[in-house]
């Protein structure tokens, strides 16, 4: 049996939301905390539910490591290994790195929840929000925040 | 700095759930957009948080392209790839596909949450909801649907 | 078109979040299940939305069969083989089962959501939630509860 402690408990009275703009330049990690951290202190929001949500089927989201930016690299090159680039995929459109696009955002997947307590995302010590882009041009992506709570 | 533009905001008093129920022939992608945007628009839900809960250990959730039916072809044989059929597993009570049932699962997730915002899914422009199917057998599936907003 | 029942209605005044801490010995599923039912029942919860939330990069969430317990080995031996351990790697610093740590981290995702319904999770049968411990050696995980509905 695990321990469990109770933190915080509060009312539900407002429900906000955002779109995150981001220019990619090719397939890589973007980091987003900072964009998040600013509008949740700038709303005022005390405690609830904060969901990010990526409208698109070829750039994902995750929670992952912030200090060393080796591990990007090498998160990179797994899902190239994963979901590598193929002739013999049968959608191809927009070339050779469009159906592994989608791969990698199912596997990574297009939402998450963080719960934010006392003004404050709950995430670890070494926990940053992450857009992954997985296409090689350019794109204009937009994440969705939407907090519930006080 | 990426931008962060306001959507919206408004109150949060109704919590709504419902269950959809599907019937499977097959590995494959079975669509609910439909479903859940009818419900959605018969409920007048204005702003929240949709939640869609898969209540399987051998079928799961995802969103992906709807426009090209390939796509959904070349996910499944990805997913076969990442979690073949194999004689070495030791959990095979119900047949070669039981084991990599629970591993495409895994992969792909139990659950997912789309904020809504004046009436709408913000879904992009070509992303659907779907349930996967990991099995080869028949099967009726449930999929919880839930909203929280006004 | 497939059936879609409404299962029920209620408003949102509540949310309420405590924190699980789970000592680890080793890579392997951790279940919180009993814990999770046992907070839910103690806080008289009707209906609304649980989310689940791991605070670390090199842990994870998943919901699995909690039948079969030869299942989670199988399911360790595919993120294995998914996310090997190389050496290859850029990024190091904690042994041999630091990054592949973080790709499984990657491919299961740090949260999830269930909704509950008239006091029970909405979990199908054979589903129990768990904390999935990627690293060697021991650790203190804290996973985050958060409830919000009624």
């Amino acid at each position: 049996m695990h321990t469990v402690t109770d933190i915080n408990e509060g009312l539900v009275n407002r429900q906000v939301s955002a779109v995150v703009e981001i220019c990619t330049n090719g397939q890589g990690f973007f980091e987003i905390t900072a964009e998040i951290k600013k509008w949740i202190h700038g709303k005022h929001f005390i405690d609830g539910l904060l969901t990010v949500f990526c409208g698109h089927t070829s750039a994902s989201l995750t929670i992952q490591e912030n200090a060393d930016p080796d591990v990007q690299q090498d998160l990179l090159e797994a899902l190239n290994r994963l979901a590598p680039r193929r002739d013999s995929y049968r959608h191809h459109y927009e070339g050779p790195d469009d159906m592994p696009a989608h791969i990698r955002t199912v596997l990574t997947g297009s939402s998450l929840s963080v719960p934010v307590s006392c003004g404050k995302l709950t995430l670890g010590t070494w926990q940053g929000v992450y857009l992954i882009e997985h296409r090689d041009a350019t794109h204009r992506r937009n994440i969705i925040l939407q907090f519930i709570g006080c």
